[in-house]
């Protein structure tokens, strides 16, 4: 059979566990969600094993030590992994739940509930545990998934992948509630990349080249982000103070990911003063200085490379800032809509009506005012667990748990109503 | 400049004006709306004029009077748009609505947020007032929208166009929030599907060939409904007077629109008794039956085609209708899943379980318990007015009004929170 053949038997399998997973109930699904958990501990060797095999190949292939380390499953994940799916066990079910319900000056009542979205595809890199992730976070939603993770993974993707399926199987589903591609051939990808009408949304997990190659081929509707260049804004009516607290958890806290800090924008009026305190504590937790020209000249004496376009525009995903000195905030905000990425930003000012003025304009998934844009996170926002972020406009924006794994259906009661 | 350039330019200016429209109060967008209503009484002249010309050529390449009839702007119809307009500026403004608010424990306040979705494409064909319907629900849902009619009411589309532009700029609006496409050639709706990142939303207006044309080519996200393939499925235990009166009105009331009843399914408990009454009262109302075999069965002496499975997949538009007779509630979801369009199905019974199984299984944006199908509608579910109708699954299901033309933003405040 030709991959598109196999896919097609694939997606059938697929919609058919969603029409019985999209009416399971809350205690069904969270009593197998249980029994996944477990069987990720039971079944801890055997995934260590398995991810031992992959990280030696990997290195045989010549793959460099970030993706090692990105590769492997230290029992720390592994117990990370179990946890988390307990955690999804705990979340509250979406599905079913009333968004809004309105009563017609007729009398016909209409409820808009929500349902799942039906059968979600994820096509990843080198991280084993997004098997895990999705696969819990797609059931609790009542999706079902198609997983489709990188060839250097497939060992341990297949190890957890098995010990999942197992457990839920012993505990009475029988369905195909997640379904992994062990075929990592290319013609795979593309097949689900086309199966709309099959597949109903198509997440990508990976790095930027990756999402790309997916948001540019699939049929299948997409919800992505492909990076995070963040901003943070110190206004001239900044608490300096407090906006030396954020940058730094901004940029350093941990710079290696999308809600990271890449470009810091200084108000005029403050950047004299500013921009020497911060450079310091920069330059001491060791971030690497680029700025515009009068960054530079007001940090005369201190290592600052100069700044250009294609820097302001590159996600360093590292201890690496722009610094660039605007003239007011319009000047910021257009800074913002020219090289941002539409992820997070923030504003630091104790000026209100700058404050509302930045949170209206900036077109981002997350604006912060006073706060570090290291917040965009399904944790954070109090969502429980999230599958990714999306920089998106429709559909889901910033953080997406389970909610944003679900649509919604009208259902209309009446009593014997007709049409005029 | 080729194709390609040319929507560029395109783009660039409608991304310029939805970055003013976003911010733009709701009395500014009204004050203007209502200008425009107005130039449309003044234009009517002009309009008409452009229209007749319109129809002229349109016959005179052939084309057929029921597109004929679809491209006539009647006064009635000038003056429909003329209300419709008054319609939108007095609905309520969904831009900037806080639609969910919470306060995290470590203080943290997040604000989830309507914000417009930016850049709306929308491809439509012969019908010139889904110029003034779009251009006046994009614009006071904060969206610039980016129009291209066919070439057969290219004439039409400008002449109200112009009216709209002239009326808005009079009101001092000097951004291109609505650009009509004035170049109809194909090599223009090419380009504005390859407009991934310029253009945020496409929605197609018209036939289902057009649509499949549209969502199979862009890359842009597109949300649509090929076609209504609607079910009414009459119980074992519903009231068949009130049977007989919802499956008339989803039948007959309208029978051109995609909400109307293309199959009714009848559980053979009570088919003996309700396919007479209603092959009589659809008979006699110019419904042209076709039917199982069990259907014709009963209804020996009635004229009753043989209902084929292509039958089954169509979308008539027309007075003919399926009957088929199933054996269970199971079987007619089963029917339903299998052959229907998503769009709206119905159950008539008195059974409460009954009605709530068909809910929670039928997978269609708008399912009804005792009411008819055809109130799946943007004005009878209370949104005032509507774009289209939904039977994706992501961003928007069913009616699509002015909320539905927006997406969301997280606006968090903080008091110089920093994550640990």
């Amino acid at each position: 059979m030709d991959a598109k053949g196999k896919m097609k038997d694939i997606t059938d399998r697929a919609k058919k566990a969603a029409r019985v997973l999209s009416i399971m109930s809350a205690d069904e699904k969270n009593r197998i969600l249980l029994a996944m958990a477990e069987a990720i501990k039971k079944e801890k060797d055997a995934i260590k094993q398995a991810n031992v095999q992959d990280a030696e190949a990997a290195r045989k292939n010549g793959k460099n030590e970030a993706f090692i380390d990105r590769l492997t499953l230290t029992d720390k994940r592994i117990d990370g992994m179990y946890s988390m799916i307990r955690d999804v066990a705990s979340l509250e079910d979406p599905v079913g739940k009333t968004i809004e319900k309105t009563k017609r000056p007729n009398g016909l009542v209409i409820e808009k509930i929500r349902v799942p979205i039906g059968v979600i595809g994820i096509i990843y890199e080198s991280r084993p545990n997004v098997t895990a992730d999705c696969a819990a976070l797609c059931f609790k939603s009542g999706n079902s998934v198609i997983l489709r993770g990188g060839s250097d993974s497939v060992r341990s993707n297949t190890a957890i992948y098995k010990a999942l399926k197992k457990a839920a199987e012993s505990e009475g589903l029988k369905e195909d509630a997640f379904i992994l591609i062990e075929d990592t051939s290319r013609d795979m990808v593309d097949a689900m990349l086309e199966a709309a009408g099959d597949i109903d949304l198509i997440m990508p997990r990976g790095g930027e080249s990756l999402i790309r190659q997916v948001a540019e081929k699939s049929r299948v509707p997409v919800i992505k982000h492909y990076k995070g260049i963040c901003h943070v804004y110190v206004d001239k009516d900044a608490d300096l103070k407090m906006a030396e607290g954020i940058c730094m958890n901004a940029k350093i806290q941990r710079p290696g990911v999308c809600n990271a800090m890449e470009t810091m924008l200084v108000h005029e009026g403050v950047a004299g003063q500013f921009l020497p305190m911060i450079a310091k504590k920069m330059t001491e937790a060791g971030v690497k200085l680029k700025g515009c020209s009068r960054t530079r000249e007001i940090l005369e004496g201190t290592d600052v490379e100069e700044a250009t376009d294609e820097d302001y525009m590159t996600e360093y995903l590292d201890l690496i800032l722009n610094i660039r000195v605007v003239g007011s905030l319009d000047e910021a905000i257009k800074h913002i809509a020219k090289y941002g990425s539409n992820h997070s930003d923030a504003i630091v000012t104790q000026n209100r009506g700058n404050g509302l003025e930045f949170t209206k304009r900036v077109d981002s998934s997350a604006v912060y005012i006073n706060a570090s844009t290291r917040f965009t996170d399904g944790g954070e926002f109090g969502k429980g667990a999230e599958i990714g972020i999306s920089t998106d406009k429709l559909h889901a924006r910033g953080p997406m748990g389970l909610e944003e794994l679900t649509s919604y259906k009208y259902v209309v009661h009446g009593k014997g109503h007709v049409r005029q």
